[in-house]
C-alpha cells in the first residue's frame, strides 16, 4: 500500500492529449510550481513532485484524474495539506475536486472527528431517532431574549440549542455577556427536562464568530461556562481553527461546522469542490462532527442528488475518521419534516431556524412535535 | 452621511420583480436571517436589518442593487463583516459582490494597511521603479540550499524575497529552521549590496503556512529571527489572520497576500466576488499591504481586463485604507517585463517564480536584469 495521498479531479479537456498535460499540470502547480524542465533532481522530483495515476474520460468535455501526492509535500499541518489538494489549482479554470483517500500517515495525522456520530449522541443521551437543532435568533435581540427561547426549547426536548451563525459579538448581546447566559438558560431547560422523567438533555453550541486570535479562547471560556459544543464557520476562521479545537484533548466537545462563505467553492461545476467533498469529505478531514449544509426546496438551490451526496459523504464508513452527522438547514419546516425524515433518516441532524420563531411564546410546542415525527 | 455600510451585488434575475424580491432576500439573509413576517419591531427592524438602497438593471439577465447594513449587524469583528457581507448568499446561485463602501464607522474600525505602498518603499529605501520578488522554492529542498538563493537574489537586488506559498512545514525545511537561516541570508546579501554602495534592501518574507493556532507565535518568531515582512493565505488561514497582525502595533511589518485557495471566489461570474473586490478591496479591508493575482498570458485564465480591475481596486485612493501594491505572478519571464511595466507602471511588485530557476548560479543576473528593466 503506498503511502502517498490521492486528490481525484475532474478536469474539463476536449481530447486525452489536453487532459494529460492538464493533470500533469496539476502536478506541478500543487508542488513544486515550476516548470517540469527544471525540477530538481532526487528527492523533489522522485518523491515531492505530484504523480498523475490515471486519467480516464468521463464525459465529453470532462476526465477524471487521480494524482497522488506524499505526505512530505503537506507536513503536519492542514492548512498546507489543504494547499496541496487545492491552492493554485483552485484559480484555474475546468478543474473540480471529486475525492481524497488520505493514505496510511496522512490518516495518523488526520483521524478526523473526536466524537463523531456516537460521541454526539452519548453526550445528548439520545441513542435513536433524528436529533433536532432549533436556531438562537435573529441578531440583535438582547441575552435576555434569547435566554428565554434557549431555556424553552431545551425544555421541549432539543437535542442541541444552536446560535445562529451570525450570532458574533454585537453590542447587543457580545460572546462573552451572552454565552454563560445561554448556558444558564439550556441548563434550567435540561433540569426541567430530568425533572420530568427525560434521560435526554440538550447542548448548547455557541457561535465562535469573532477575532481570529480569539477563537481558542473563547472555545474554552465557553466550555467552562458550560456549553457542550460549539459552531464554526471554516469558510471565515479557516478549516484549521476546527481542526485546531478538534485535536484538543482538553477541549474535547463537538464541534459544528457552518457552510456559509463557501458557496462558491461549490455552486460552479467547473471549479472547486463537488457538494460532498466540500460538506462531507473536508469537514471530516478537519474534524467536525456535525456538518450544516443547505437544504434542497428552501431558499437555496441544492438539488436533492446534491443533498444526498452531502450526506452519503458524511457517514460513509471510509473516513476520514468516524461518521458525523449532516445537518440540513434552511427552509425545514415541520410540514417537510416527515419527508425529510424518509429521505436522511435519524442519523441527522435537523436545524430549525427562522419558521419556529412563528410559533412565539409556544416555541416548545414545535419542538415537541418536530420530536415526535423524529422517532 | 449615514453611518451604515453599503454592499454593491450583481442579482441574476429576469424581472425588476424578481430583483428586488432577491434583494429583500439578501436583506434578511445577510443579518437577521429569519422570514421578513417574523422580524421583531423595533431595534431588529429599524436598524439590524439590511435595507434595499438602490437597484437598477444592468443587462437583459443581471441587476445591481445596493444594501446598507448597520456597523451593529458586523460588531468589532472582520470575520463578522464578512458574514454579513457574503456569508449565507454565498450560498445562492446568481449573486455577485462587485462593491463595497465601509461607511465612517467601520472605516474607522477596519482602517486598512498599516504600511501601504508608502511603507512598503521606505522599507526597501527603493523611492521610485517596480519592485521585483523573486521566490524562494520548490518545496522539498534544504534551508541551505534556500539560503543561498535568497543570498544571491537580495544582493542582485531584489526588493522582497518572498517564500513560495508552499513552504510550510515540510519536513526538509521546517519554518522555525528554515527562517532564520534565510533571514541571515538576506542579510548577507543586503550588506553587501551596501558594502557596493546600494541604498536599497532586500525584505525577506517567509510564508506563515503553518498551523493556525501558530500563526501569530510564528510572525513574531520570523521578526525575532530577522524577518521584514510575512506572507499569508487568507484562503485558508482566514482573512482574520491578516487583519490580526495588520492591527498589532508591535508587530507592525508588511503583509503579502496570496490568492491560493480563494479562485472560486472569483472564476464564476454569477457567485463570488468580482475580481477587484476579491484582490483589491477585501484585500485591503484586512489589512494587506501588497495582493499577489496571477497574471494574465500565464497559466492562469484571467483576463488583461481583470488584471487591470485588481490593480485599480488595490491603488484607488478611496480605500479601504491606504492603497497598496498590486502584485502580478504566475508566467512572468524577463521577455514579459517590458510590456508588464507598461501596462501595470512602478507601484507594483512583480513576481519572478519558476522561471528564475532556468538561470541557476546566475540567477543573480536575472535580477539586475529585471531591475533595469523596473528602472
Amino acid at each position: 500500500m503506498s503511502d502517498r495521498f490521492t486528490v481525484t479531479y475532474r478536469i474539463f479537456a476536449a481530447t486525452p492529449d489536453e487532459a494529460r498535460a492538464r493533470a500533469e499540470g496539476i502536478a506541478l502547480e500543487q508542488t513544486v510550481e515550476i516548470p517540469r524542465d527544471v525540477v530538481p533532481a532526487g528527492y523533489v522530483e522522485d518523491e515531492i513532485l505530484g504523480r498523475v495515476k490515471t486519467l480516464e474520460r468521463e464525459s465529453n468535455e470532462t476526465f477524471n484524474a487521480r494524482l497522488s501526492y506524499s505526505p512530505d509535500s503537506a507536513g503536519p499541518d492542514l492548512p498546507q495539506l489543504l494547499n496541496v489538494i487545492f491552492g493554485n489549482s483552485s484559480i484555474q479554470k475546468g478543474i473540480e475536486v471529486t475525492g481524497l483517500d488520505l493514505g496510511p500517515t496522512l490518516s495518523a495525522r488526520f483521524p478526523g472527528a473526536r466524537c463523531g456520530i456516537a460521541g454526539v449522541r452519548a453526550a445528548t443521551g439520545r441513542a435513536h431517532g433524528g436529533l433536532v437543532a432549533p436556531v438562537i435568533k435573529p441578531m440583535g435581540l438582547s441575552v435576555a431574549e434569547f435566554a428565554l427561547t434557549a431555556r424553552r426549547v431545551a425544555e421541549a426536548g432539543a437535542d442541541v440549542v444552536k446560535e445562529d451563525h451570525g450570532l458574533a459579538n454585537q453590542p447587543t448581546a457580545p460572546f462573552r455577556e451572552r454565552v454563560p447566559r445561554l448556558a444558564e438558560a439550556v441548563a434550567a431547560g435540561n433540569a426541567a427536562r430530568r425533572a420530568a422523567g427525560d434521560t435526554t438533555q440538550a447542548l448548547y453550541f455557541p457561535n465562535l464568530g469573532g477575532a481570529s486570535t480569539d477563537l481558542v479562547g473563547d472555545a474554552f471560556f465557553a466550555k467552562e461556562a458550560g456549553a457542550q459544543g460549539v459552531l464554526i464557520i471554516p469558510g471565515l476562521q479557516g478549516f484549521d481553527a476546527i481542526h485546531a479545537l478538534a485535536r484538543d484533548q482538553s477541549f474535547a466537545l463537538p464541534i459544528m461546522a457552518h457552510p456559509a462563505f463557501l458557496g462558491p467553492h461549490v455552486l460552479s461545476d467547473d471549479t472547486g469542490f463537488s457538494h460532498g467533498m466540500m460538506f462531507g469529505t473536508l469537514m471530516r478531514l478537519a474534524g467536525a462532527d456535525i456538518s450544516i449544509f443547505p437544504n434542497f426546496g428552501g431558499r437555496f438551490g441544492f438539488s436533492p442528488e446534491e443533498c444526498a451526496q452531502i450526506v452519503a459523504a458524511c457517514r460513509t464508513p471510509e473516513g476520514p475518521g468516524d461518521p458525523i452527522l449532516p445537518s440540513p438547514g434552511g427552509g425545514m419546516s415541520l410540514e417537510r419534516m416527515p419527508e425529510m425524515m424518509r429521505l436522511y433518516g435519524e442519523n441527522t441532524m435537523y436545524l430549525l431556524g427562522g419558521g419556529l420563531l412563528r410559533y412565539g411564546d409556544r416555541i416548545g410546542d414545535a419542538i415537541r412535535e418536530m420530536r415526535n415525527t423524529l422517532g
